[in-house]
């Protein structure tokens, strides 16, 4: 296997970035190139698929981030819930210092593209499904009962997607503090 | 005062529509106007402010509806959580009935041209607001603590609004079901 070409890594990110900014249709394959700084002709020499094959690879790639920030956080506290007030704080801090303008890495492209995309569907499955996953492995050694586990991090995952987009038309960071409050105080009874 | 054109409001319910299935950047004004049946010249008579001043009325009417929806649960159930609930089974049906294609009228719209769009920001802070408001009202009779009832409230909207993303990208309705259940139960015995 040989390297990855950085031109690859870097279209990803920047689409990632964009489609998060701006939305999946705003956002040209041009744009997208020039923000990369990357040579015209690489875009279809690594997708060649096109923008919806960038597209999958752009959800597949914030999807794993945002999972290696929850699993990083768990390590890093005492319960479930300290660990998502604290992605709560993240997440808010990051809107903030962003103008309002970012958000969730998927929801855009998901509201946009799915279901009728069926490649940028299934990226986006599983990139929940994995955020699901790592919230209920934080919640599981408090809560024996795996269903009640996977139902609040089924909700947790509602939650955090619904508040940052109150706090993106607010511009206010409260609705984040509030739901990961309260989510975080039903995980740590449970 | 005299009656309100026919055409202009269904270019309104129109535009609602498919910005709510395809989002916002992807919906043309020719797209609107064919799926309306509304002659060429009709758009700018009603909006001389073009797709932006469209998407805002959008937005308001969307907003207007979801929050008489929830004034007539309200009315009709015991209990905030039951109201609360029956609203989840409705959007659950909808949901699937539309193939998973339809979601939040206004989350599409929001994520991709908020906060950069003043007047559709403006009319979403409105929506959001009476939503709250309107799951507040609910909530208050059964919560003397104010403050206590409006982070509940904001919490269901951030629920409902995640729920339905994850919902549509699973094609499953059980996300909404699960948070509308949970939020309902923290309702229900505050």
């Amino acid at each position: 296997m040989g390297a990855r070409p950085k031109h690859r890594d870097r279209l990803v990110s920047t689409a990632a970035a964009l489609f998060r900014q701006h939305g999946y249709a705003a956002t040209g394959i041009n744009d997208i190139l020039k923000t990369a700084e990357a040579p015209k002709g690489s875009f279809y020499h690594y997708f060649p698929g096109g923008k919806e094959e960038l597209g999958a690879e752009a959800v597949r790639y914030a999807g794993a981030l945002v999972t290696r920030t929850l699993e990083q956080l768990h390590r890093e506290h005492d319960t479930a819930g300290a660990a998502l007030r604290a992605y709560g704080d993240l997440l808010a801090g990051w809107l903030a210092d962003s103008g309002y303008r970012d958000g969730c890495p998927l929801a855009t492209t998901v509201l946009e593209v799915t279901p009728q995309s069926e490649p940028i569907t299934a990226a986006a499955q599983d990139a929940y499904a994995a955020w699901r996953q790592a919230l209920a492995t934080m919640i599981a050694p408090a809560d024996p009962d795996d269903a009640h586990a996977q139902r609040l991090a089924s909700l947790a995952v509602s939650a955090l997607e619904g508040a940052l987009i109150q706090a993106r038309v607010a511009r206010d960071p409260a609705p984040i503090r509030d739901a990961c409050a309260q989510v975080a105080a039903l995980i740590d009874v449970s």
